[in-house]
Protein backbone atom coordinates (compact mmCIF):
# COMPACT_ATOMS: atom_id res chain seq x y z
CA UNK A 1 0.00 0.00 0.00
CA UNK A 2 1.41 3.00 -0.99
CA UNK A 3 0.71 6.49 0.10
CA UNK A 4 -0.66 8.90 -2.02
CA UNK A 5 1.79 11.62 -2.04
CA UNK A 6 5.28 9.18 -1.92
CA UNK A 7 7.25 8.73 -5.20
CA UNK A 8 10.15 6.11 -4.35
CA UNK A 9 12.12 7.06 -7.29
CA UNK A 10 12.51 10.22 -6.16
CA UNK A 11 13.45 10.02 -2.15
CA UNK A 12 16.86 9.05 -2.52
CA UNK A 13 17.09 12.51 -4.70
CA UNK A 14 15.44 14.75 -1.81
CA UNK A 15 17.59 12.67 1.04
CA UNK A 16 20.36 14.24 -0.36
CA UNK A 17 19.15 17.73 -0.92
CA UNK A 18 19.83 18.86 2.77
CA UNK A 19 23.49 17.66 2.56
CA UNK A 20 23.83 20.06 -0.48
CA UNK A 21 22.09 22.78 1.34
CA UNK A 22 24.24 22.44 4.32
CA UNK A 23 27.60 22.39 2.20
CA UNK A 24 26.29 25.71 0.07
CA UNK A 25 25.54 27.78 3.01
CA UNK A 26 29.16 26.82 4.27
CA UNK A 27 29.99 28.21 1.12
CA UNK A 28 27.82 31.61 1.23
CA UNK A 29 29.55 32.27 4.70
CA UNK A 30 33.21 31.85 2.72
CA UNK A 31 31.84 34.51 0.19
CA UNK A 32 31.52 32.70 -2.50
CA UNK A 33 29.29 33.65 -5.32
CA UNK A 34 29.47 30.56 -7.59
CA UNK A 35 29.21 27.11 -7.69
CA UNK A 36 29.16 24.01 -10.53
CA UNK A 37 27.96 20.78 -9.93
CA UNK A 38 31.38 19.03 -10.49
CA UNK A 39 32.42 21.00 -7.37
CA UNK A 40 29.33 19.80 -5.29
CA UNK A 41 30.12 16.24 -6.24
CA UNK A 42 33.88 16.84 -5.77
CA UNK A 43 33.52 17.67 -1.84
CA UNK A 44 30.63 15.66 -1.03
CA UNK A 45 31.86 12.72 -2.73
CA UNK A 46 29.39 11.95 -5.25
CA UNK A 47 28.75 11.73 -8.77
CA UNK A 48 28.19 14.83 -10.87
CA UNK A 49 25.92 13.49 -12.88
CA UNK A 50 23.63 12.58 -9.48
CA UNK A 51 24.46 15.32 -8.25
CA UNK A 52 22.80 17.59 -11.10
CA UNK A 53 19.60 15.13 -11.87
CA UNK A 54 19.04 15.92 -7.78
CA UNK A 55 19.30 19.48 -8.52
CA UNK A 56 16.60 19.36 -11.68
CA UNK A 57 14.16 18.54 -9.06
CA UNK A 58 13.83 21.90 -7.74
CA UNK A 59 13.91 24.83 -10.34
CA UNK A 60 17.46 25.92 -9.88
CA UNK A 61 18.62 26.81 -13.45
CA UNK A 62 22.85 26.74 -13.80
CA UNK A 63 24.43 28.31 -16.38
CA UNK A 64 26.82 26.38 -18.71
CA UNK A 65 30.31 26.49 -17.67
CA UNK A 66 29.79 29.03 -14.78
CA UNK A 67 27.31 27.15 -12.34
CA UNK A 68 24.92 28.21 -10.02
CA UNK A 69 24.43 31.13 -8.79
CA UNK A 70 24.61 29.86 -4.54
CA UNK A 71 21.86 32.51 -3.14
CA UNK A 72 19.55 31.29 -6.01
CA UNK A 73 20.60 27.55 -5.57
CA UNK A 74 19.86 27.78 -1.79
CA UNK A 75 16.40 29.20 -2.36
CA UNK A 76 15.31 26.71 -4.78
CA UNK A 77 16.39 24.05 -2.88
CA UNK A 78 14.39 25.44 0.06
CA UNK A 79 11.31 26.31 -1.47
CA UNK A 80 11.66 22.64 -3.11
CA UNK A 81 11.54 20.63 0.51
CA UNK A 82 9.33 23.42 2.01
CA UNK A 83 11.72 25.02 4.34
CA UNK A 84 10.91 28.39 3.58
CA UNK A 85 7.57 28.29 5.08
CA UNK A 86 6.84 27.37 8.33
CA UNK A 87 5.03 23.84 9.35
CA UNK A 88 3.62 23.50 13.03
CA UNK A 89 4.01 20.25 14.93
CA UNK A 90 3.01 18.65 17.71
CA UNK A 91 5.23 16.31 19.54
CA UNK A 92 3.66 13.43 21.62
CA UNK A 93 6.48 11.64 23.87
CA UNK A 94 8.89 14.22 26.12
CA UNK A 95 11.38 11.80 26.69
CA UNK A 96 14.80 11.48 25.86
CA UNK A 97 14.44 11.09 22.44
CA UNK A 98 11.40 13.79 22.18
CA UNK A 99 14.17 16.07 24.10
CA UNK A 100 16.36 15.29 21.21
CA UNK A 101 14.12 16.51 18.59
CA UNK A 102 13.63 19.39 20.33
CA UNK A 103 16.63 20.07 20.86
CA UNK A 104 17.83 19.33 17.45
CA UNK A 105 20.21 21.95 15.86
CA UNK A 106 18.81 23.03 12.55
CA UNK A 107 15.10 22.07 12.56
CA UNK A 108 14.27 25.72 13.82
CA UNK A 109 15.80 26.68 10.03
CA UNK A 110 13.82 24.37 8.18
CA UNK A 111 10.85 25.49 9.00
CA UNK A 112 9.67 23.45 11.69
CA UNK A 113 7.67 25.13 14.67
CA UNK A 114 6.96 22.57 17.48
CA UNK A 115 3.98 24.01 18.73
CA UNK A 116 3.77 21.74 22.39
CA UNK A 117 5.27 18.72 23.70
CA UNK A 118 2.82 16.31 24.49
CA UNK A 119 2.90 13.67 27.38
CA UNK A 120 1.09 11.57 29.93
CA UNK A 121 4.07 11.79 32.48
CA UNK A 122 2.46 13.90 35.50
CA UNK A 123 6.57 14.63 36.52
CA UNK A 124 6.74 16.15 33.20
CA UNK A 125 3.58 17.75 32.51
CA UNK A 126 4.09 22.13 32.87
CA UNK A 127 8.02 21.59 32.93
CA UNK A 128 10.15 23.32 29.27
CA UNK A 129 11.96 20.92 26.96
CA UNK A 130 14.38 23.83 24.57
CA UNK A 131 12.03 26.44 24.76
CA UNK A 132 8.96 23.96 24.62
CA UNK A 133 6.11 23.12 26.89
CA UNK A 134 4.76 20.24 27.95
CA UNK A 135 1.33 19.83 28.16
CA UNK A 136 -1.12 17.08 29.31
CA UNK A 137 -1.92 14.36 26.38
CA UNK A 138 -5.50 14.72 27.97
CA UNK A 139 -5.16 18.11 26.01
CA UNK A 140 -3.84 17.56 23.01
CA UNK A 141 -7.55 17.94 21.09
CA UNK A 142 -8.61 20.78 22.79
CA UNK A 143 -4.93 22.76 22.11
CA UNK A 144 -5.48 21.38 18.22
CA UNK A 145 -8.82 23.34 18.27
CA UNK A 146 -7.32 26.77 17.96
CA UNK A 147 -3.79 25.95 16.64
CA UNK A 148 -3.19 25.04 13.38
CA UNK A 149 -1.05 21.32 13.44
CA UNK A 150 0.46 19.80 10.37
CA UNK A 151 2.48 17.05 11.52
CA UNK A 152 2.55 14.94 14.83
CA UNK A 153 6.05 13.99 15.74
CA UNK A 154 5.49 10.39 17.46
CA UNK A 155 8.35 9.60 20.32
CA UNK A 156 6.49 7.61 22.82
CA UNK A 157 7.23 3.82 23.50
CA UNK A 158 6.18 1.26 20.94
CA UNK A 159 3.59 -0.48 23.30
CA UNK A 160 1.67 3.03 22.87
CA UNK A 161 2.62 3.84 19.33
CA UNK A 162 -0.54 3.10 17.53
CA UNK A 163 -3.29 4.49 20.16
CA UNK A 164 -1.08 8.05 20.47
CA UNK A 165 -1.07 7.68 16.63
CA UNK A 166 -5.13 7.53 16.49
CA UNK A 167 -5.33 10.91 18.86
CA UNK A 168 -2.71 12.68 16.99
CA UNK A 169 -5.01 12.19 13.38
CA UNK A 170 -8.23 13.55 15.10
CA UNK A 171 -6.05 16.80 15.57
CA UNK A 172 -6.22 16.73 11.89
CA UNK A 173 -2.73 16.67 10.54
CA UNK A 174 -1.49 15.88 7.11
CA UNK A 175 1.68 14.12 8.31
CA UNK A 176 3.10 11.97 11.02
CA UNK A 177 6.88 11.77 11.49
CA UNK A 178 7.35 8.14 13.10
CA UNK A 179 9.89 7.24 15.60
CA UNK A 180 8.94 4.86 16.88
CA UNK A 181 10.00 0.99 15.68
CA UNK A 182 5.75 0.38 14.99
CA UNK A 183 4.34 0.00 11.45
CA UNK A 184 1.30 2.35 11.82
CA UNK A 185 -1.66 2.19 10.04
CA UNK A 186 -2.69 5.64 9.03
CA UNK A 187 -5.35 6.52 6.24
CA UNK A 188 -4.34 6.56 2.58
CA UNK A 189 -4.08 10.54 2.23
CA UNK A 190 -1.85 10.74 5.45
CA UNK A 191 2.01 10.97 4.84
CA UNK A 192 3.66 8.86 7.15
CA UNK A 193 7.83 9.09 7.58
CA UNK A 194 9.52 6.53 9.73
CA UNK A 195 12.70 7.08 11.25
CA UNK A 196 13.62 3.63 12.11
CA UNK A 197 16.98 3.57 13.91
CA UNK A 198 16.42 -0.58 13.83
CA UNK A 199 17.07 -0.34 10.01
CA UNK A 200 20.08 2.00 10.30
CA UNK A 201 21.60 -0.36 12.43
CA UNK A 202 21.16 -3.76 9.88
CA UNK A 203 22.75 -1.66 7.97
CA UNK A 204 25.93 -1.35 9.93
CA UNK A 205 26.02 -4.44 11.60
CA UNK A 206 25.93 -6.58 8.33
CA UNK A 207 28.78 -4.74 6.82
CA UNK A 208 30.72 -4.96 10.10
CA UNK A 209 29.95 -8.55 9.96
CA UNK A 210 30.44 -9.34 5.90
CA UNK A 211 34.11 -7.35 7.04
CA UNK A 212 34.70 -9.59 9.53
CA UNK A 213 34.33 -12.62 7.06
CA UNK A 214 36.23 -11.04 4.56
CA UNK A 215 39.23 -10.25 6.80
CA UNK A 216 39.20 -13.97 8.14
CA UNK A 217 38.81 -15.15 4.77
CA UNK A 218 41.99 -13.36 3.78
CA UNK A 219 44.13 -14.79 6.26
CA UNK A 220 43.30 -18.26 5.65
CA UNK B 1 34.06 7.75 -2.90
CA UNK B 2 31.90 4.48 -2.23
CA UNK B 3 32.83 2.77 0.89
CA UNK B 4 34.56 -0.97 0.69
CA UNK B 5 31.51 -2.66 2.01
CA UNK B 6 28.73 -0.64 0.87
CA UNK B 7 26.36 -2.33 -2.19
CA UNK B 8 23.85 0.51 -2.08
CA UNK B 9 21.46 -1.98 -4.23
CA UNK B 10 21.19 -3.88 -1.13
CA UNK B 11 20.60 -1.36 1.22
CA UNK B 12 16.75 -0.92 0.80
CA UNK B 13 16.43 -4.92 1.73
CA UNK B 14 18.58 -4.52 4.41
CA UNK B 15 16.70 -1.60 5.58
CA UNK B 16 13.37 -3.98 5.39
CA UNK B 17 15.01 -7.41 7.41
CA UNK B 18 13.91 -5.27 10.90
CA UNK B 19 10.83 -4.77 10.10
CA UNK B 20 9.96 -8.51 9.14
CA UNK B 21 12.17 -9.63 12.22
CA UNK B 22 9.57 -7.45 14.56
CA UNK B 23 6.58 -9.53 12.62
CA UNK B 24 7.94 -12.79 13.04
CA UNK B 25 8.48 -12.69 16.39
CA UNK B 26 5.08 -11.34 17.27
CA UNK B 27 3.64 -14.40 15.12
CA UNK B 28 6.20 -16.49 17.61
CA UNK B 29 4.63 -15.04 20.96
CA UNK B 30 1.37 -16.12 19.33
CA UNK B 31 2.31 -19.62 18.82
CA UNK B 32 2.13 -19.56 15.33
CA UNK B 33 5.09 -22.27 13.21
CA UNK B 34 5.10 -21.34 9.65
CA UNK B 35 4.49 -18.26 7.58
CA UNK B 36 4.74 -17.21 3.69
CA UNK B 37 6.10 -14.33 1.83
CA UNK B 38 2.13 -13.53 0.69
CA UNK B 39 1.29 -13.19 4.29
CA UNK B 40 4.31 -11.48 5.81
CA UNK B 41 3.56 -8.81 2.07
CA UNK B 42 -0.06 -8.21 2.64
CA UNK B 43 0.64 -7.52 6.84
CA UNK B 44 3.08 -4.96 6.45
CA UNK B 45 1.75 -3.67 3.31
CA UNK B 46 4.61 -5.07 0.47
CA UNK B 47 4.68 -6.61 -2.53
CA UNK B 48 4.93 -10.69 -2.14
CA UNK B 49 7.95 -10.41 -4.74
CA UNK B 50 9.66 -7.46 -2.80
CA UNK B 51 9.78 -10.06 0.48
CA UNK B 52 10.85 -13.11 -1.50
CA UNK B 53 13.57 -11.08 -2.76
CA UNK B 54 14.69 -9.43 0.48
CA UNK B 55 14.21 -12.73 2.34
CA UNK B 56 16.58 -14.27 -0.60
CA UNK B 57 19.55 -12.37 0.98
CA UNK B 58 19.53 -14.64 4.03
CA UNK B 59 20.34 -18.21 3.97
CA UNK B 60 16.63 -19.25 4.93
CA UNK B 61 14.69 -21.92 2.80
CA UNK B 62 10.78 -22.01 2.38
CA UNK B 63 9.02 -24.70 1.15
CA UNK B 64 6.72 -24.51 -1.81
CA UNK B 65 3.06 -23.47 -0.98
CA UNK B 66 3.69 -23.98 3.09
CA UNK B 67 6.38 -21.49 3.74
CA UNK B 68 9.18 -20.35 6.13
CA UNK B 69 9.32 -22.28 9.25
CA UNK B 70 9.57 -19.14 11.93
CA UNK B 71 12.37 -19.81 14.15
CA UNK B 72 14.58 -20.61 10.96
CA UNK B 73 13.47 -17.65 9.40
CA UNK B 74 14.12 -15.79 12.34
CA UNK B 75 17.80 -17.48 13.19
CA UNK B 76 17.98 -16.91 9.33
CA UNK B 77 17.30 -13.13 8.88
CA UNK B 78 19.15 -12.31 12.91
CA UNK B 79 22.49 -14.64 11.28
CA UNK B 80 22.41 -11.91 7.86
CA UNK B 81 22.18 -8.97 10.32
CA UNK B 82 25.13 -10.02 12.78
CA UNK B 83 22.52 -9.77 15.56
CA UNK B 84 23.31 -13.06 16.92
CA UNK B 85 26.73 -12.23 17.78
CA UNK B 86 27.51 -9.30 20.55
CA UNK B 87 28.93 -5.91 18.66
CA UNK B 88 30.55 -3.82 21.41
CA UNK B 89 30.33 -0.16 21.03
CA UNK B 90 31.32 2.79 22.66
CA UNK B 91 28.97 6.29 22.77
CA UNK B 92 30.37 9.84 22.37
CA UNK B 93 27.88 12.72 23.29
CA UNK B 94 26.11 11.82 26.47
CA UNK B 95 23.36 14.63 25.73
CA UNK B 96 19.52 13.60 25.04
CA UNK B 97 20.39 12.12 21.53
CA UNK B 98 22.88 10.24 23.78
CA UNK B 99 20.45 9.41 25.99
CA UNK B 100 17.55 8.41 23.94
CA UNK B 101 20.16 5.49 21.44
CA UNK B 102 20.87 4.26 25.28
CA UNK B 103 17.72 3.91 26.33
CA UNK B 104 16.25 2.71 23.02
CA UNK B 105 14.29 -0.60 23.15
CA UNK B 106 15.40 -3.06 21.48
CA UNK B 107 19.26 -2.55 20.67
CA UNK B 108 20.82 -5.26 23.45
CA UNK B 109 18.54 -7.57 21.27
CA UNK B 110 20.01 -7.11 18.22
CA UNK B 111 23.63 -7.61 19.97
CA UNK B 112 24.29 -3.76 20.52
CA UNK B 113 26.05 -3.19 23.55
CA UNK B 114 27.72 0.23 24.63
CA UNK B 115 30.24 -0.47 26.85
CA UNK B 116 30.86 3.25 27.98
CA UNK B 117 29.65 6.65 27.33
CA UNK B 118 31.86 9.30 27.20
CA UNK B 119 31.25 13.22 27.61
CA UNK B 120 33.58 16.53 27.94
CA UNK B 121 30.89 17.86 30.65
CA UNK B 122 32.02 17.34 34.15
CA UNK B 123 28.46 17.55 35.16
CA UNK B 124 27.50 14.22 33.22
CA UNK B 125 31.30 12.39 33.89
CA UNK B 126 30.35 9.87 37.03
CA UNK B 127 26.71 9.58 36.02
CA UNK B 128 25.14 6.60 34.82
CA UNK B 129 22.66 6.90 31.85
CA UNK B 130 20.73 3.90 31.58
CA UNK B 131 23.19 1.42 33.14
CA UNK B 132 25.66 3.38 30.59
CA UNK B 133 28.35 4.89 33.24
CA UNK B 134 29.38 7.98 31.31
CA UNK B 135 33.66 8.46 31.48
CA UNK B 136 35.68 11.78 30.73
CA UNK B 137 36.45 11.62 26.65
CA UNK B 138 39.69 12.09 28.23
CA UNK B 139 39.93 8.31 29.20
CA UNK B 140 38.60 6.63 25.61
CA UNK B 141 41.71 5.88 24.11
CA UNK B 142 42.71 4.01 27.59
CA UNK B 143 39.41 2.78 28.08
CA UNK B 144 39.67 1.09 24.18
CA UNK B 145 43.18 -0.73 25.13
CA UNK B 146 41.54 -3.09 27.84
CA UNK B 147 38.20 -3.15 25.95
CA UNK B 148 37.63 -4.82 22.17
CA UNK B 149 35.62 -1.30 20.78
CA UNK B 150 34.20 -2.10 17.05
CA UNK B 151 31.36 1.08 16.76
CA UNK B 152 31.55 4.35 17.78
CA UNK B 153 28.30 6.12 18.39
CA UNK B 154 28.82 10.06 17.75
CA UNK B 155 25.73 11.78 19.27
CA UNK B 156 27.73 14.98 19.99
CA UNK B 157 27.15 18.63 18.43
CA UNK B 158 28.13 19.09 14.81
CA UNK B 159 31.00 21.47 15.75
CA UNK B 160 32.82 18.67 17.83
CA UNK B 161 31.55 16.00 15.41
CA UNK B 162 34.97 15.38 12.87
CA UNK B 163 37.44 15.77 15.69
CA UNK B 164 35.76 13.53 17.86
CA UNK B 165 35.67 10.93 15.14
CA UNK B 166 39.25 11.17 14.66
CA UNK B 167 39.47 10.61 18.14
CA UNK B 168 37.31 7.58 18.27
CA UNK B 169 39.17 6.27 15.17
CA UNK B 170 42.13 6.00 16.96
CA UNK B 171 40.53 3.06 19.31
CA UNK B 172 40.50 0.85 16.05
CA UNK B 173 36.75 0.82 15.38
CA UNK B 174 36.03 -0.78 12.30
CA UNK B 175 32.73 1.63 11.72
CA UNK B 176 31.05 4.82 12.92
CA UNK B 177 27.23 5.07 13.47
CA UNK B 178 26.82 9.18 12.50
CA UNK B 179 23.86 10.35 14.36
CA UNK B 180 25.58 14.79 13.81
CA UNK B 181 24.52 16.63 10.50
CA UNK B 182 27.67 16.28 9.56
CA UNK B 183 29.69 14.18 6.16
CA UNK B 184 31.82 12.86 8.48
CA UNK B 185 35.61 12.20 6.85
CA UNK B 186 36.63 8.49 7.44
CA UNK B 187 39.34 6.33 5.63
CA UNK B 188 37.95 3.73 2.95
CA UNK B 189 38.19 0.65 5.27
CA UNK B 190 35.67 2.37 8.04
CA UNK B 191 32.15 1.58 7.67
CA UNK B 192 30.40 4.65 8.07
CA UNK B 193 26.41 4.78 8.35
CA UNK B 194 24.27 8.13 8.69
CA UNK B 195 20.95 8.71 10.46
CA UNK B 196 20.11 11.83 9.28
CA UNK B 197 17.56 13.47 10.78
CA UNK B 198 17.06 16.24 8.26
CA UNK B 199 17.34 14.01 5.44
CA UNK B 200 13.81 12.30 6.99
CA UNK B 201 12.29 15.44 7.70
CA UNK B 202 13.31 16.84 4.06
CA UNK B 203 10.91 13.48 2.56
CA UNK B 204 8.32 14.98 5.08
CA UNK B 205 7.74 18.12 4.10
CA UNK B 206 8.41 17.69 0.78
CA UNK B 207 5.46 15.97 0.57
CA UNK B 208 3.65 17.54 2.71
CA UNK B 209 4.14 20.77 0.23
CA UNK B 210 2.73 18.86 -2.95
CA UNK B 211 0.27 18.05 -1.11
CA UNK B 212 -0.83 21.59 -0.23
CA UNK B 213 -0.47 22.71 -3.66
CA UNK B 214 -2.77 19.30 -5.07
CA UNK B 215 -5.04 20.89 -2.82
CA UNK B 216 -4.93 24.41 -4.45
CA UNK B 217 -5.36 23.01 -7.14
CA UNK B 218 -8.32 21.02 -6.56
CA UNK B 219 -10.09 24.12 -4.81
CA UNK B 220 -9.36 26.69 -8.14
Amino acid sequence: MEHLATKPGKTPSIRRLPVYLRFLKELRKQNENVVSCTRIAEELGQLSVQVRKDISLTCATGRPRIGYDINELIDAIEDFLGWNTKTNAVLVGAGSLGSAILGYEGFVEHGLDVLAAFDTDKRKIGTQIHHCRVESLDNLLEFSKTNNIQIGILTVPASAAQDVCNLVLKTGVQGIWNFTPVRLEVPEHIIREDVQLSASFAVLSNRLMKQKIEHRERQK
